[in-house]
């Protein structure tokens, strides 16, 4: 748990407004109108303490941290959720740097927040994004918060989806959630974002290994980086194969026609003009009501997804069923029982629950 | 139910090895032996009694069907699971139709099912089906089963699983799972097919209106269809187009780099080269052990699946947790209630599941 307090800011600094009264009540757990009345003020390290609540696995914090989201809940700002997507290697940190920079001149308040259960592997992303993103996790009006590590990628999803929650409800309008772009987590991370980017190198299909098939169809923006120097031809070239490409996709139902746009993070240079694109994209979806109705089928989405997993943990906690799972799981794959039978044996052990209806 | 009978032979068929006493026992429910024995030797009535079973929603039935399921299990051919998918007026029936007559002529025994939970609504599909593909139907090698009338997609996805698995017991080595290609449907059916072809008519965007994005994407063959008369330059161009836009996707898992060809199911050409590379592909994934590894994800996922579908019905037999539920729903859309809190109430009522951990 240290860890996570090297993303907070030191006891006296002087961006946070701190009084004596608050930093006695930072020692222990506060009660969860306290963390909400903190979150609420935009203080950032009541934000951070909240999202740790989220987080952990003790019941007491589990239960604090529902009744915090809940007291945030009906005050959050209104905002505009962000995915950025790219492999390994494509410059996502320089990316959400420079773009995070505009966005702050732009007059909005950002939180970055990963999606990456391999953190855990390497348990350095945090130093790692503090380092990558230093002039942003330097601006107050900036929050940077990185996965939980030691976590998979539901239990992970479904954090950050809470933390979603509490940022806007800081006054966070600008959200961007970042994946690595190797796995599911672009899936996931599309059922709690309202616009999807994806960030490609120059050069066609080489470079694109370690981006999951179908990911480049369902992005609302391409953004093709390193386009400086030698690499500016290679990007060109990408952005129109890439333009090619995405024309023989179907519309998407949001109605957007994705754009594809060359940047160079690094030397600061289209990242203006991406967000343009960003911000008429958010225009068209909020005319057309199609942001609103999105929202409201993820938000349906998450509670199913939760409750999902719940039952799924039934399983797990009923002895009986728990004892008898690897033994079905075996037969099954080894092709002597039928999926449907075993599960419904599973079914009623735990007391129900009838599959051919 | 009598909608479902139409899709038997005629009792007098002679494609059908009829017996008396087969016949005195086709009037009621038989032992579940009875119908194992009757898919085990290939007698297509019952097996088709035996797929009705599967679709039945009466809790006898189920029980039965489950029997027979167990009973055929270790009884299976080696097959060939072959997905074609394809917007509405690409052609797959005559498409179907043109490559089962050489899959037949290649030695091999065909089944065909649908996964169509649309076909509810038109409530025609069968009569449609046996129209569409009217040479394939007569052929004593070949059986087309439509997707049950009534049912949901996962339900569909549920029962043509357990039907795949009965018509492989019965010696059907090449097993077609046709769907539309307009929804969810294609995402299902990869879950239970080796192979994935897209059917897709020529010129490239505005005709794709119907198919999912992504789809494409997960495509092992493309094919683009009605190459002929002045369809043929489109074809050709929409060929070239579809190879260049695959051609910026990341390598499949399988080592299969996808394939497009261009063919004319109405007038028999480009078939057989469809056919060769389909034979390929299956040497290959054989070869590199990917099907067996595939299939065995597969039957991981079907168990899953059916699991967390009987799982969500917990939900439904539980009377406080139904009456619960649409109150809960409604104030997680409506921003009162966190997604993650309310689906703690409900695991709650069902007496467990911890979710935050």
């Amino acid at each position: 748990m240290s860890r996570k307090k090297a993303n907070e800011p030191p006891a006296g600094d002087p961006a946070s407004p701190i009084n004596p009264d608050l930093q006695r009540r930072r020692t222990g757990r506060l009660s969860p109108e306290a963390y909400a009345e903190g979150v609420l003020a935009g203080d950032r390290v009541l934000l951070s303490k909240a999202i740790t609540l989220i987080e952990s696995t003790l019941a007491a914090d589990q239960a604090l941290a529902g009744r915090v989201v809940d007291l945030c809940l009906p005050h959050r700002v209104p905002s505009r959720r962000i995915g950025i997507s790219g492999a390994p290697g494509a410059g996502k940190s320089t990316f959400i740097e420079a773009l995070g920079k505009v966005i702050l001149s732009d007059g909005g308040n950002l939180a970055v927040l990963t999606i990456d259960p391999s953190s855990r592997i390497t348990g350095g992303s945090i130093l790692g994004d503090k380092t990558r993103m230093e002039t942003l996790s330097l601006d107050e009006r900036a929050f940077i918060r990185p996965s939980p590590a030691g976590d998979t990628l539901g239990g992970v999803a479904r954090k950050t989806r809470e933390t979603i929650l509490l940022c806007e409800a800081a006054g966070y309008s600008d959200i961007i959630v970042e994946t690595v772009g190797v796995g599911q987590s672009e899936t996931t991370v599309q059922s709690m974002v309202d616009c999807f980017l994806l960030l490609l190198l120059p050069g066609a299909g080489d470079e694109l290994q370690g981006i999951k098939r179908g990911i480049v169809e369902v992005a609302d923006l391409v953004a093709v980086n390193k386009a400086d120097g030698d690499g500016l031809t290679f990007a060109r070239k990408a952005q129109a194969a890439y333009r090619n490409a995405l024309h023989l996709f179907p519309p998407k139902t949001s109605g957007w026609t994705p754009e594809v746009l060359t940047c160079s993070a690094l030397n600061n240079t289209g990242i203006g003009a991406i967000w343009q694109v960003i911000t008429t994209f958010f225009d068209t979806v909020q005319t057309s009501g199609f942001m609103a109705e999105n929202r409201r089928e993820q938000t349906r989405f998450w509670f199913h997804d939760a409750l999902d997993a719940g039952l799924r943990n039934l399983v797990k906690i009923h002895p009986k069923a728990r004892e008898r799972l690897p033994a079905l799981e075996k037969e099954v794959l080894e092709g002597t029982r039928s999926p449907l039978g075993a599960a419904e044996e599973i079914l009623g052990i735990l007391g129900g629950g009838d599959l051919r209806i």
